[in-house]
Order: C-alpha cells, then sequence, then structure tokens
C-alpha cells in the first residue's frame, strides 16, 4: 500500500519537540523513539538549585548510557542531525528556571559544558534574572538577568521566555545578542490565559529574529480537555497568520507518565510555596494525547490544508535553523 | 651565536610538568609560557569537595578567557601539540584527591566533561577511595574506590598514586585497565620518607605499563634545600636506571606564590585536622628554584650526559605517550 504525502513527509522530516517533561524511563525513550522524534528539548531543572541539577544531570549520563539504543545526547545541530541518520532521539538537556545558575555567573558555562543548551528565564515567578507570567508584579530583567543573558549568548545557550513574565521576555528579546524563543506557549488571542502570548508579544520576538514553539497543554487551549489535533494545529495556523512559517515549531509540554504530586511541585512556588494555579485533570487533545501520537500531528497538519514544504518546516526543521544560530 | 644542543632540544620539545600547585595568576601563567612549558598538570582540588571543586572551575574558565595569551585548556593530547604550536601554555585540570567525586561515581564523569584528566586517588590520609601515604594503617582499595577506578578508566581521566599508600597503590595498579602514574614523585632508594617509592614500587607500577614522575620537592630529596638541579637530574637518573627511559617524566610540585598558611592547610587532614607532617621552608634546587628556570633542565641533562632523544623524551613526551593512551 502506498504511503500518504504526509506520512512520507513525517518520516523523511526532522521531528523536533521544543519541549517534553515527562516521566523519564526506558520505555519512554523508545517510544520517542519509536514515534520518530528526532530531537527534543528535555526538562532536567525546574525549582533545582545548582547541586540538584547536576545530580539530575548524572542521572542523565546513567540513562544516555542505559538506553544508548533509543537516545542520544544532542550539544549540536551535527548530534540531531546524526539521530536522524541513526533513527534514535536525540536528547537536548533544557532547563525551566535559572535557579540552577544560583548567584553565580559562571555556572551558565559550566551546566552549558554538561550538556545544557536551553533554559527558561524564569519559572512562574520572580527569581534573581527576572518575573515569571504569574508574579503580580513584574520589573523586568535584574541587572543580574543581564549579565545572565550575556553570557548565555557567549557560552551559546538559548534563552527560553515562555513561563516568563512579559517585561522581563521584552526585556530579554532586547537585551540578547541572539535569538530567543518561547519554547511552549499558545497565543491569548484564542484564550486569555497569564501562560499565553498576544498577538503583539509573537510579533515581538520574532521581528527580533526569535522563534514561538506552540504548545498544545489543554488549560491554555480555548477547549481545555475538549480540544483535539486539529484545534492544536489551528492554533499553529492562529500564530502562522501573525508571524509567518519560518520561525514557529512544535513545544509539547507532554507531562506524560506524571500524577498529582509532580504538578503540585510545579504548580507551587519553589516547589512547595503558595500555590500559583489549578490545572485539573490534564486531558491532551484528541489524537495527540501521547508521544506515541506524534505521528499523527503530519496528518492532521495535511487535513488542514499544509503543504509538503510548510510541515516539515513547522515539524522540525525551523527549531534546527535557530538552534543553529544560537548554539556555537 | 650559535645554541648549544640542549637549548635546541629544549625549544622544540614538548615540555610537560606532571604535577604544578602554585599560587594561580597572571603573572604565573606569563612565567609558564615564557619558560616554555607546553603543559602542566594544574591541581584544581586538594581538600574540597564537589561545589566547591566545581567553583574552582569556573576561577579556571574566567582565567583561561583573561589569559588566553598565555595559557589553552588540555582536554586532549591536540590540545596539547596545538598550544605547542600555538607557543602557549596547556593546562590539564588535576586533582590531589577524590574528595571531589564525594559519594558520587557518577560525579566522575561530570568533573572530566569539565575539563579533569587527573585525579589522585587519595591525598595523604584515608578517604571514601583508600589511604595515603601518611595514613597510618592503609587497608587497600575500598570497594567505591574499586568503583571509581573503573568509572576514571571508562571516561579517560589518569589515576594518580603519589600521594597514596602503597597497599592501595599496589591495588589501583592491579585494578585499573588503563595505565596508572606517580605523578610526582622521588625514589626512597635515594632517601626513606613516607612519600618516596621504593625500587620494587617503581618496578611494579611501570610493568603494569605505568609511569613515573620525577618530583624535586626538597624535603624528599636527600639533600633536602642544599640541593642543585644536578641532584634532581641524578634523581631521574636513580630511576631510569630501574625502570628505563620511556616511562619517566618531570612533576615538579612547584608551590611558587604560597607561604605558611598554604602549606598548613595542605598538611593538616582535610585541611583543618590534625597535623601530617611539617616541612619547614620550601627551597627549591639551585638552579631550578622557579618556574622560570624550567629551561635549565635541559641542560643540567646534558650536562649528566644525556642524549637528545633520552632529553627529549624525559621533558615530555614521554608524558604525552601515556596521557594518549589514557584519555579517550
Amino acid at each position: 500500500m502506498m504511503k500518504d504525502s504526509a506520512s512520507r513527509v513525517y518520516e523523511d522530516a526532522i521531528v523536533v519537540d521544543g519541549l517534553i517533561i515527562s516521566k523519564w524511563d526506558g520505555p519512554l525513550f523508545k517510544e520517542m523513539q519509536q514515534a520518530g522524534l528526532t530531537a527534543a528539548n528535555c526538562t532536567c531543572s525546574v525549582w533545582e538549585n545548582f547541586g540538584d541539577t547536576v545530580d539530575n544531570i548524572v542521572q542523565w549520563n546513567q540513562w544516555l548510557r542505559d538506553y544508548a539504543d533509543h537516545i542520544v545526547k544532542a550539544e549540536s545541530v551535527a548530534d540531531i542531525r546524526q539521530a536522524k541518520a541513526a533513527g534514535k532521539t536525540a536528547i537536548i538537556l533544557g532547563m525551566q528556571n535559572t535557579s540552577a545558575f544560583e548567584d553565580k555567573v559562571g555556572y551558565v558555562e559550566i551546566l552549558k559544558t554538561l550538556g545544557v543548551g536551553i533554559a527558561q528565564m524564569t519559572y512562574n515567578t520572580q527569581n534573581w534574572v527576572g518575573s515569571g507570567c504569574y508574579e503580580s508584579r513584574d520589573s523586568g530583567l535584574s541587572d543580574f538577568g543581564r549579565d545572565i543573558v550575556a553570557e548565555m549568548n557567549r557560552v551559546g545557550m538559548l534563552c527560553d521566555l515562555s513561563h516568563v513574565g512579559p517585561k522581563t521576555s521584552r526585556d530579554v528579546i532586547d537585551a540578547s545578542s541572539a535569538p530567543v524563543a518561547y519554547s511552549h506557549c499558545l497565543p491569548s488571542g484564542l484564550k486569555s490565559h497569564p501562560r499565553n502570548k498576544s498577538d503583539e508579544e509573537l510579533r515581538y520576538i520574532v521581528d527580533k529574529g526569535g522563534f514561538v514553539g506552540v504548545t498544545m497543554f489543554p488549560p491554555f487551549l480555548e477547549k481545555g480537555g475538549n480540544a483535539d489535533i486539529s484545534d492544536y494545529v489551528a492554533a499553529m495556523d492562529y500564530v502562522i497568520n501573525i508571524i509567518g512559517e519560518d520561525a514557529v515549531g512544535i513545544g509539547t509540554d507532554f507531562t506524560q507518565g506524571y500524577g498529582e504530586a509532580f504538578f503540585n511541585w510545579l504548580n507551587h512556588d519553589k516547589g512547595s510555596g503558595r500555590a500559583l494555579t489549578t490545572f485539573g485533570e490534564v486531558i491532551n487533545p484528541k489524537g495527540f494525547r501521547q508521544i506515541r501520537d506524534f505521528p499523527n500531528i503530519a496528518d492532521a497538519m495535511s487535513k488542514a490544508g499544509w503543504g509538503d514544504a510548510k510541515i516539515e518546516k513547522v515539524l522540525g526543521r525551523n527549531w534546527v535553523d535557530l538552534l543553529e544560530r544560537v548554539w556555537l
């Protein structure tokens, strides 16, 4: 039986997920590989300090050895292309916070050397760098934060702004000499939410050479837990209508395998402080419930009328082009 | 004026110092470069735990940027050869203890990734890995120590045994699948001292493919502070008579720039515990008092009747051959 065009595009494409924070284990790595994921930004730190983040990386080093049939480390775009050729998934270690840098600019280089290629400047609340999207007041990027951005630029680490406050985000976009990204966000034009980005914000980051990864995390979607994969593609199209099809990618925010305790840890300031928000039950869009459903996305794009070139770019080529400009 | 043969050999040679623990700063790095040192094992941890060692490496990263005209980082033999071509000194980060590994085998890979190419298994006293040369009882390599040796073998980090107890040393030599080294020691055949190695010990490590770097630290020399550079060359010849000229190199143990407080820290268990030994005033051999005297060593070797090939090997080629076999 002939394969349809979308399946062929998917099989040939470099497929990148700009944000996964699932419960890592062997079966999950195998699922990522079998789903045809070429690379993923895998969260290795949220509220952790430096030492605990290094301990997480020690665990990642062990996984990379134990599951070498499924995953490889991605420290360069060449690593991602080699993973595609080998049929494996390239792991980009990413942090969703700068808490691991603590008070030392020098830890940026240390963590980059250990494989961290992406760091979000704040996670929901204020830290030494700036403010988060759930913070009541956002006074923008701190002076220390400017030093961190400059150091991330120097060593080639992508600044992620998904959970960052609007003023801090704008300051980082202005301060950074390299392109920056919302790795996983949705447009507030479709649903008003502190985590979603306005048309103006989406335009601003891309005007400055930046990038937008589109998430499908149900609490931020118009239809919430009732959405299906076509709603996710429609959200991408909403973003593409604003910023074009060359600076957009996928950033699912898959939390596969985790339960309530993990969400409580994420949703409380610094893991155990005040509650920041409640999500209720997280039910991903129908047709894209789990990582194994990844190939469905090409089909849904095709059904939405996307041509092969547009599908290929949004599946991963745009992400790779961005990383090529940021990593050194 | 024609240069003499020894000066020409020195200028063309790769010159390696297997152990320097001097007070690092810009003028010292410049002195290393101007003295024609191609590479040096530079101590970045003695009693420090993991976090404090990483902080020392942060400082090294800063020095490597600030003094890039003088020094470069050595993570491979290719880096050492490039340093020679560029007329700079290649810095091998080395630890004189395994305290920085703490209780985590995974920290071996982390520190190797951050540039640590050599680690001494113990520093003078017992730790989780084994016993030191000043420990009253040496029960040999611990089971945890065996895991550490295996991991150092796996990631390509040289096991150094200079300050290690005799039984633990023998166990490491037997356990290691890669060659190991005394990076800086003297023969007890010339002076009996807990830090000096017997003829049998020198023979044993080299029989198993290992290496001996010869130090000139005065307290371990027969003539102490009255020695001159010819006594240092004579000590090398004593070692070479036992193990041949292919497994011997230099390991000065220069402590340049440091005073009493630093020696007190070194000489007390864990930096502040019981006193282990006293050195008195450290006066290096006449003619080899400071790093800037390094070129004199080739001349002294020549005066001792060494041929050019032997001089070149002991100056650094033997060290490079060893590192090529250990680093991956």
